[in-house]
């Protein structure tokens, strides 16, 4: 660590002074004198036929400039996968939920467009909805799509080995039902779209906050119908994406039609009602999980079953439900295993990528059922799970091999640390403890996108420019690309020009969600570093009559390691290797070694790597829990992160803290609170958040295992631990009052009905 | 050449669209919210002490943003080259000129711009001014600056053989002396410079007409004192340079200042009177010339005197004195030769680079002269430059070898076509022929901008995005660019974005100037084309089971040469090549090989290569003199133009009709009229620029000599037809008058002049 300069410091982010001054531009910070204001027309239904819409009044209302419904689109539907592609860009036949697109307008105010939008007229024939997902997979549920007349947006089954046998074999099982509310992502930036068409040149500009600007510009081409090279979508600022900012949205759509139609700029900016209710939301979750251990608390089988509420349209749903079994078996060796998740339509929200997509959802029920089988077995939390977890240089069932892993490290710190043991046997009256833990992938199979390109180049004094098309999303994706390349070019990160995210001025990455930034993205920056250097060494080797591998690069100058010889200035290298014919730039490549493959029959096949590396997080909460109101009080969480190398320390504590608080939020507070469709708490007012009041002390701790094909080591950081504190929480109430609670959020009056069905009081 | 599909072709410029609608995007169409008006005080006396610089008043006034004076700039001295660097950015001792910068302000208007540039009060101390050179040059003369107390701006010294034995040697001998005024650029754009500074990040982002962006970033960095990488110079569309948008200028770095000031984005844009005035402008010239033939006509010896007007600072004078001699030994082969040229300073304008700096003053001269050594020799023009005349493969005597060569083919064609021997044998009444000829460069040595890099990178659909440095000041070199990219991918041009001219997005690059863009930069894209091609084929022959070299790229497929096998999709290829870790991406490099040296003493040593390569043209002027009037008609203009290989013959010709443009105006009416330092005429209602009502019948011929480093064979293209056509119709109006003008513009009252002074009419 010590030999680095720039990685493993904790350096501030690049952009920590424009942020906390407010002059970094947000898309809705952008703005054109000649820029209109969009709006969109949504369905106060949550299931109805579309029979007319009429928009004449609108077109004529004075500042009005552009009106588009359905008819005025490509005519395709839009969707993840090309498989899977169910939406019109706006409703033509059918609305599936209370807000979904209808029409759009731009003219030249806020008002103005509001006024239109209420004067187009839609008549819809209201057909009968459905909620529930467990009501819509009957025979008798009305059908939401024509496509699936059994409501089944998409199912998943993983078979492994002989379950009946297995659980047959157990000397202890389980058997629980888990139930567990959407959520909203609440990202502070709400969703904003700025487009810029030009009809003369045929190119189209976009600004929105996103995860990659590759992804939307490609979702922009699918749905618009034109080249890829005519679309470019540009940085800005990013408040905040959570998985939910992947996805082409109809905001980025409509914008572009509409600027197309009156050949202006325009902004379309969700209220924050929209984007609660717009915007892709986390899936709400019923699982049952058996699960049997032997005698010594071994797993031996484990039989899942998942059902999940996809709301109207399908998202991406297939990755929803697959992620669960995923991370499952790159924490615990799953021996025999049977899962099957199904993804239902109902006429509720659309519901999509959040924060591990269905990760935290299962994890909080399989820890559950860890701690309820460790009692069974009479051992204690940490003992079952070191016991069944996975170590480096295993192969798990899909195929995937373990690179590295410190998850028995991790689980082991958090409880010496916390007294764990020592605590959970004898808790404090009204006070409880637990223990959790999850794994994490770095970096999937994105297709053409799967791997990361960078360049450096120089300026005539020896500064750089970094060109990496991966996004910052607030995580600091930006600071870290820049450390690394200061690394690699052993000069200052004050020296490096940063050109992230713009898809015509960068090259192509994965973008910032799968976990790829550390991974993939700095590893692609890293050997573009390696390779600059490189040229540079092969100049200096010949004036300092060394051998490259004794060269080393500091402070913009070339040194032989060891030697008292004065350094050459860089600059002058880069003057002579322009000389030579062949000027300095560096271009690095990386593409995880990635193939894995699923089936999507009931036998579930699947064979090869499915990541690059995996990373893993443990937790302890310590909890008091008030009888009397209900309240639960979060007083401590020590976390411990497996991300391989922290690149930037403080950087990784500050994403364990917000996995922290996501947690928090989604154990006792969280849910999208839904009546016939409708959500009823759309605002900071009225769904509840963390307030940093609510913030339990957290304790990060980073605990590095040096993955082998990390950029220094690294892999993904923090994710894992929002599902294992979410669960630690969980596992303290349930050792706090004696009783398990199986559906989350445990709001107050879930304790108190908790405590009155037992019967019980806690001192 | 039929077997090119973009180069060599006759295609529409790729911005010729928005330049045709208006919706091109030049620095004064871009503007910001809280944009800023920026305007300069300017000195109203040509020579004068600064006593004090009151700004309180303007300072106090309501909307007035920043004031600032020399004492708010760092103090340091700008011009073009390290040791030529004269001028403050705001004078702070004295002022040399009328209209040099003195204060400058930012306003919320222009309005209130203006006013406090009224307000502000500079108390001077008139001195004793000096406007003509060769008083300048006098022991007497006042001093205007202390480091040159003789008034000498800068000299050069060439000496080559025995020149005085040469001219003794010589049958014919001529020795004139010619005045040439100055003239100003004209350019349809003014000057406007647009800064954006933004004190969080300390970057400052900048727009304005320009060659190019990084010779712009690094004379802000010189005159700012800031780091290269924290100034960012935009690509915006310009409209024409013509050479004198190549320094830094007071609006630039003015803007800058005044943004730094007040932390919000500046604007200054010149009115058409402070671009006439306070912009460079071409050098007025007094050339004596002494030459002498051996009785056949061969060119023996040559005595060179030369005085330029440099006005009140250096800027390019170097250059501008140095270029005649450079261009009259690669035009004709010299023998013995004395050069000796001398710049002023003077109490005028600044003078630097416009049109090739003192080419088109020195070839006028020369051109006049080989007609006088014709007619005592009793040949005919034609038949004397034959025999003088460079030859491929020939070297030069500064050591430059002459790489490609068909300016014989394009003197005899011109000479040819318009049948000159024998209209100028025996002329018709009233009119005149005229021939002649020049030769040009392609590029020079500017040090660590003397290469261009490229670089070609791929969407996921296979369509390109090119990188150049390179600036379009409308002559076409985008299209250039592209052209030369596509033909070197098999790509349409259409399926090619374009990134050129940002000093962050683009690699270093000489720029627009020097005429570097097609034998430089072009070559540079080229190789960045045929860098992804070999990566494209190196993955193809293993597919198609064919070797590299048989392999054909076109229509984004790859083919087997003369093979009736289907093509694979360039697209698979991309795609595998990412699969197999190394995407496809082109980069290309090219360096001139050039060495050229000179020293600056009387001794004029010189040896190496001045640049990649000589292009050539030649143009007969046929006119129509009015001996009433003294009124000048060009009837008619016949240019060729060895250019190597035309990359875009309509790109080509437009450049050799513009050249005839320019020569028209300089021949006949173009003339910077200074009095006592005061421009008498600096609007286009005062100054005489040609109007297209004006424009001979122009007829335009490409002679193609494929030079062998040129890419596809190009170099620079129709700037040598300015100097030829221009000489051409003064040695027109010599054969139609009997009697040679001497200095130009050749007006009606100068031809009446001539005619009065000869007593002679013509018929």
């Amino acid at each position: 660590m010590t030999d680095f300069q720039w990685v493993g410091q904790r350096v501030p982010k690049v952009d920590a002074l424009i942020k906390a001054t407010g002059a970094a531009k947000f898309t809705n910070d952008i703005s054109f004198p000649d820029m209109l204001t969009g709006k969109l027309v949504r369905s106060p239904y949550p299931h109805a036929r579309i029979l007319n819409i009429d928009t004449r009044r609108a077109k004529r209302l004075r500042g009005v400039k552009a009106v588009i419904t359905g008819k005025d689109t490509p005519g395709v539907k839009y969707g993840v996968f090309p498989d899977s592609r169910d939406q019109y860009l706006l409703a033509v036949d059918k609305v599936r939920y209370i807000g979904e697109e209808v029409a759009a307008v731009a003219a030249v105010d806020e008002e103005t467009a509001q006024e239109a939008i209420d004067l187009i007229a839609v008549d819809y024939e209201p057909l009968v909805p459905v909620f529930d997902p467990q009501e819509a997979l009957q025979p008798a549920a009305p059908v939401i799509h024509v496509h699936a007349p059994n409501n089944i947006s998409t199912e998943m089954f993983v078979k492994h080995g002989a379950v009946e046998k297995g659980l047959e074999n157990s000397r202890f099982q389980a058997d629980e039902q888990f139930i567990i509310d959407g959520l909203a992502h609440c990202q502070m930036e709400p969703y904003v779209a700025l487009a810029s068409y030009n009809a003369i040149s045929g190119k189209l500009d976009m600004w929105m906050p996103h995860q990659s600007p590759f992804t939307k510009q490609k979702g922009l081409s699918n749905t618009l119908k034109m080249p890829l090279k005519n679309i470019r979508v540009l940085k800005s600022c990013i408040g905040g994406a959570f998985g939910g900012r992947s996805e082409v949205s109809p905001a980025d759509f409509c914008a572009a039609l509409l600027s197309m139609q009156c050949g202006r700029p325009v902004k379309i900016c969700y209220s924050r009602e929209e984007t609660f209710v717009t915007t892709r939301q986390k899936h709400p979750w019923i699982i049952d999980i058996k699960m049997g251990v032997d005698r010594d608390g071994k797993l031996l089988a484990s039989k899942i079953k998942i059902l999940a509420d996809g709301g109207a349209y399908n998202s991406t749903g297939q990755i929803a439900i697959s992620v669960a079994y995923t991370i499952f078996e790159s924490t615990y060796r799953i021996s025999s295993l049977s899962y099957q998740a199904t993804r239902a339509y109902t006429n509720n929200p659309i519901r999509g990528a959040m924060k591990g997509h269905g990760i935290q959802q299962f994890m909080f029920a399989l820890e559950s059922v860890w701690d309820i089988l460790a009692e069974k077995a009479g051992m204690d939390p940490l003992e079952i799970r070191l016991k069944n977890i996975v170590k480096k240089g295993e192969k798990l069932n899909s195929g995937s091999q373990i690179t590295s892993c410190h998850l028995r490290e991790s689980l082991v710190r958090v409880a010496d640390v916390t007294q764990f043991k020592k605590k959970w046997r004898s808790p404090s009256p009204r006070r409880g403890i637990g223990i959790s833990c999850s794994s994490m992938i770095s970096g999937f199979n994105l297709g053409f996108r799967s791997g990361s390109t960078a360049y450096i180049k120089f300026n005539e004094e020896g500064e750089a420019t970094l060109f990496t098309g991966t996004t910052d999303n607030g995580q600091g994706n930006d600071s870290m690309m820049v450390q690394v390349a200061a690394e690699g070019l052993g000069i200052s990160m004050d020296d490096i020009n940063l050109i992230s995210a713009d898809t015509d001025l960068t090259p192509l990455d994965p973008g910032s969600y799968s976990m790829c930034a550390a991974f993939v993205s700095a590893n692609a920056v890293k050997a573009a570093a390696a390779d600059a250097r490189r040229q540079i060494f092969e100049i200096a080797a010949d004036r300092l009559e060394a051998n490259i591998l004794d060269l080393e690069l500091r402070d913009k100058q070339v040194f032989v390691k060891g030697s008292r010889q004065a350094g050459i200035p860089v600059k002058k290298l880069l003057v002579q290797a322009c000389r030579s014919g062949k000027p300095v730039f560096g271009t690095g490549y990386f593409r995880p070694d990635i193939d894995y493959f699923r089936d999507h029959t009931k036998k579930g096949r699947q064979k090869g790597q499915m990541t690059g590396a995996y990373s893993f997080g443990a937790a302890v909460a310590e909890v008091e829990v008030d009888s009397e109101t209900g309240v639960v009080k979060v007083l401590r969480i020590t976390t411990a992160q497996d991300c391989g190398f922290a690149i930037n320390p403080m950087a990784v504590e500050g994403q364990m803290e917000g996995s922290v608080g996501f947690a928090l939020g989604q154990a006792l507070f969280e849910t999208l609170d839904l009546r016939q469709g409708q959500v009823m708490n759309a605002s900071f007012f009225d769904y509840k958040l963390p307030l940093s009041s609510d913030m339990p002390e957290v304790c990060s701790m980073i605990v590095e295992s040096n993955d082998p094909n990390g950029p220094y080591g690294a892999k993904e950081a923090a994710e894992a631990v929002h599902p294992a504190a979410l669960a630690a929480i969980v596992n303290a109430i349930a050792n706090a009052l004696g009783i398990r609670p199986k559906n989350i959020p445990i709001t107050p009056e879930k304790v108190k009905k908790l405590l009155a069905a037992s019967q019980r009081t806690i001192a």
